[in-house]
């Protein structure tokens, strides 16, 4: 039987991987890797940087994914039919690559920028790959960037026995604030339509070095930051950024 | 001066080890370790595990810290004062025995099961202690039992752009359930506050030989849980479950 590992790598320093991660690296012939457009030069440098700090025997191969274009959403639900479009379309194109490029019992791998669960297609799609091939797979965890971020500022991510949301710009637009969050793909800083006195601890490129941190009152802080999001996004091509608010 | 580590050491399973906290196992000179009363055998054992394994040149040594009683709360309210108060009264422990066993120049270490940031209390309270002794201190964060239960089960937490709510038992009785949650603490089953309907995704021990998964409609399965986790409690003599909850 065909055998899958999806690997969390961590949330941005290659320090970040576990010992779980290293072994799952190891075992793995083939690494299946989809194209993220921009980002893509310095997330397939970081992936390729694992590989080789942690692969003692070299023989394994990276096949690239071609990746469907998604259509731009309107709103939620128009945001989530195009996902589940998408998830369809690369569906069908794993699973000709997995049956093309992976022996029977050969062992490949998805790498997971953070970990599997958080935000991230992959064990959605594998579902559907499912329908088209067999195969078995595991989980590997991996640090997530709200852990990079509370470790970067040296805080705690819920405060003594409350909740913490996690969420995404888009939601925090839609909702408001009605308890700590965090925010995760937010491309619009979303924090500024938050009363100016709530406290955001912000970090992007976290755990490399390029990281940025911030934190503050919103009122304070908030132009600093979108001033320097939009430098750093400009200069790297790409960014990504995370943020934790507390009303 | 001083510096401490605290360390995210990953929920459960020694493999949960990240490469940046093998660096920072090996740079300690001593391991401050509470006592968790009837928890402390299992976990005092996984800690001596993790420095076993991973740390190449022993030298290090483990000062238990005493632990002083928490009074039991009858609400949230009640609940945090009480933790403050005990906050308050570790850290003039901590801040003596920083004073008597390190150097002016020694590496301490605190180790964190799974993360530092999420109900963890050693961040909080080393605020404290600065204000009784001078040392640096960096984060080291690991894999929080959130992302082993959702490796374990092979699932995403966030159902796709949508937010997930890190939480309490006590808060789930409290509020209700009106977004997906993933519920720590909880020592009363309160999934069962929530409709039949539920679907429920339930771990203990993860990452350990003695994990348990259970997973469906809180209405099938919600029983089940309860039985396996009192059984278990019983025979362990300590239970660190979670569960992640979609409406």
């Amino acid at each position: 039987m065909r055998t899958l590992h999806v690997i969390g790598i961590g949330a941005g320093d290659p320090d970040y991987v576990t010992t779980q991660a290293i072994s799952a690296l190891n075992d793995t012939d083939v690494f299946f890797a989809m194209d993220k457009g921009e980002t893509k030069d310095d997330l397939v440098a970081l992936r390729r940087l694992i590989c080789d700090r942690f692969i003692t025997e070299p023989g394994y191969r990276f096949v690239e994914l071609p990746d469907p274009k998604r259509a731009a959403a309107a709103d939620s639900a128009a945001y989530r039919d195009n996902v589940n479009e998408w998830h369809a379309a690369r569906a069908r194109l794993w699973a000709q690559a997995i049956q093309d490029e992976l022996g029977p019992d050969g062992v490949g791998a998805f790498l997971a920028w953070g970990d599997p669960s958080l935000y991230d297609s992959t064990l959605r799609i594998l579902e559907r790959v499912a329908e088209h091939v067999e195969f078995d797979f595991d989980v590997v965890p991996g640090i997530t960037a709200i852990q990079a971020l509370t470790a970067r500022h040296r805080i705690a991510l819920n405060d003594i026995g409350a909740p913490v949301l996690i969420t995404t710009g888009r939601q925090l637009r839609e909702n408001g604030l009605d308890t700590d969050a965090v925010v995760m793909l937010d491309g619009e800083c979303s924090f500024l339509s938050c009363p100016p006195d709530t406290r955001i601890w912000w970090g992007a490129y976290l755990g490399t070095p390029d990281e940025l941190l911030e934190s503050g009152r919103v009122g304070d802080v908030g132009d600093r930051i979108v001033a320097r999001r939009a430098e750093a996004r400009q200069r790297h091509g790409w960014i990504m950024d995370i943020y934790l608010l507390r009303a």
